[in-house]
């Protein structure tokens, strides 16, 4: 019996136990671009275009050449600075819901468009259709991909205060007046309903459960958001937040005719690299001329003991300086989505972002945004259901899968043997006998 | 302020506490069609018209003037007569499962076609899509709506048995062969993801959890069915079970041009009757010459506390006696799935079926299939969900929705003030002030 893999891996990166918060292992991050040369730079950063990403509520229709956002139209409720002043004026004057740091990071999404054609904290119609159908029927009929409940739960007393006014005024955790959300909905929050058909358990231990749904209110107030000016972390980190419309700008910009999107929340190795080096033959030899890779970490809620977007980030940087990923056809952004650690049905969400963010491929592993059973000694999920739930997603027929698949042979093995990566628990490869 | 209510309600009926299984109110169950003038019976037990149901495996495109059955072809798997035999010997010959008594119902629903376009136990990708989807994608994109997972649990030791057999014979509660599974897949069941995911709660107390899923076996069994002969009981009741095909025949004959469903799984009241009979009107006025109402008890397992079927039919021919309902446009007949209490889910498996034989009208109550919760002191779903739910339910756009409303009146009444059944939960009324 004889096995080649050509697989290269770096043993000082796949040796990084991610299960681990060990900083030490790395120095302190660098306020920089992850490139040198990384081509959004001075599109992003310099001052000679100002205004250039300028937002605007009016939901501008932004197509690629590639894939629509969902909907037609990216959506971006962020409000045009020459109308900040009055509208912030007018936020103050109305009742208010206080944000958690998890609501701002929905804000944060919705406001850019990554949940288009969610223009808002669902409302009970939207709402009920994601939890259902995990997907949401537009007035002409079609069908956009909508699995997570985007919802925001506040508690008897400001259900009170809010009475019958029909907008109300969202505050920071600092106290920051940041958006206004209009023609409000109040419903009640069946808590366990919510999680039951989310996670498709109940049992204690979920991590957003915990931290976000079990101490939050018993009402979801939905309405469509007005966003006084961009969410900012002010982490060293922000650069790295592009929106949708600014990736879909740089894609058109590179003349990209595919962009494949990977999702990770764990540290990048050497594998992963030559995962998507491998996918970029794929494309080639299927006849694409120039495929641009959107690498793209989640940056919102991870659980404790996920390594911290900042390690990760660089950490990213690292393998990257390796050379082993092309700058030119690499673009490195944050994905700002918390994690639910919902499996297959988180891993639509994470699909449908990157349609909106235009993406027409989306590259996807064994057991997508899982985790252990939090109270049994197994998956939560089947490790390939999350695969299969995507391929048969509603809304998401437009979008090309592509299964985890790194070529490397193995001889007179008498079955497929993938190779396990002891970081991510993505499968490294499927093996063929020969 | 002055109340006018046009509702006439027989106290005899309506002080039917359907939560107790008072058999000795109701005289034994007469073994006779509730009209005798049922049009049905000279087609569907005059040996005149021997073979005229007469199934065929090769699923014959039945279509109504109405509406078509999910798939555009009514599923009908019961083996024609003439290949019983040799059908039978191969089915002797085949590694065997054994079925419960609630997988013999559902092997009677998927024969005659109420889960068309379902042929069969569900495969993993079918299962999956119902679980996540409530819907399956046909193969020419078409959507279809199917809520429940229709599938057949197997112990370890059955797996084992099976081995890498392609089919299998399924063998009856009292040891008869009922069917061949062609072409199976076995794969696992999640028992805690399936429940968590079909009823919204993991709670325990669930009466088809606790009485089917929690004893059931730890895999699951898909495959196409091929049933030997139809499904009997022999109860006295065999003669209300009319398939989708001979409903949607009955429908043709009759010449309806609208069909509207009732289902109901407690007695049937004279407030029923007078909804019926208002949304005959509503029909009329619409423009319909003749609609025509299946009144559809469920008759497959129910709750120990609710009332049993023979009861309820009996109740039904009381009723109908009366002369409330008109026999020359009114069928009865008995739906044969059983119950999952599994509320704004299974309320559009109740549609979908109906949808299957012909009806393109659904009426819908309040807390549509719901019950109380099983561990805590509140409904265990809102009560508006079903009909939300069903009313966004992919798949079911073709059919028309009619929430429950019975027109009567109130004056001075500063809101609306619907009118609760005490026997069944419905809303009898929705009020309108003048």
């Amino acid at each position: 019996m004889s096995l080649t893999i050509k697989l290269t891996i770096s043993p000082r990166i796949i040796n990084l136990n991610c299960h681990e918060r060990n900083r030490t292992k790395f120095p302190a991050i660098r306020p920089k671009p992850i490139y040198h040369s990384n081509a959004l730079n001075p599109i992003l950063y310099s001052n000679k275009r100002p205004g250039m990403f300028q937002a605007s509520v009016s939901g501008t229709v932004i197509k690629s050449s590639l894939i629509e956002p969902d909907g037609g139209v990216l959506v971006d409720v962020i409000v045009p600075e020459s109308e900040r002043g009055s509208k912030t004026l007018e936020a103050e004057s109305l009742p208010k819901a206080r944000l958690a740091k998890i609501d701002v990071e929905w804000v944060h999404v919705i406001s850019e468009g990554w949940a288009s054609p969610l223009k808002g904290f669902m409302r009970e119609n939207e709402y009920l259709q994601s939890l259902h159908f995990n997907s949401l029927r537009m007035e002409n009929g079609t069908v956009v991909n909508m699995s997570l409940p985007i919802v925001l739960a506040i508690d008897d007393e400001t259900k009170e205060s809010i009475g019958s006014s029909k907008d109300v005024g969202l505050v920071g955790p600092e106290g920051d007046l940041l958006a206004i959300l209009r023609s409000i909905e109040i419903y009640k929050h069946n808590k366990e309903e919510r999680i039951a058909r989310t996670w498709g358990t109940t049992a204690p231990g979920l991590p957003y459960v915990e931290e976000f749904i079990a101490p939050a209110g018993n009402w979801l107030l939905g309405g469509d958001l007005e966003v006084l000016k961009p969410i900012k972390y002010n982490d060293g980190l922000d650069h790295y937040r592009l929106s949708p419309k600014q990736l879909r700008k740089e894609f058109d910009r590179r003349q990209a005719d595919a962009v494949f999107a990977f999702q990770l929340r764990n540290p990048v190795h050497n594998g992963h690299a030559l995962l998507m080096n491998d996918t970029r033959r794929r494309l080639l030899e299927m006849g694409y001329k120039n495929p641009i890779l959107l690498l793209h970490p989640l940056g919102g809620f991870t659980k404790a003991d996920d390594v911290p977007l900042d390690v990760r980030m660089e950490q990213h940087s690292k393998v990257l300086e390796d050379g082993v990923l092309d700058p030119e056809t690499t673009i490195v952004a944050v994905f700002p989505s918390p994690m639910h650690y919902a499996g297959p049905t988180e891993v639509q969400w994470h699909a449908k972002a990157r349609v909106n963010a235009g993406a027409n491929f989306y590259i996807v592993g064994r057991d997508p945004a899982g985790m252990g059973h939090p109270t049994e000694k197994r998956d939560l999920y089947d490790p390939d259901h999350g695969k299969k739930v995507l391929s048969m997603a509603p809304g998401l027929e437009k979008l090309n899968i592509l299964p985890f698949r790194v070529g490397f042979t193995t001889s007179n093995l008498s079955a497929k043997a993938p190779f396990l990566c002891i970081i991510c628990h993505f499968w490294l490869a499927s093996v063929t006998t020969s």
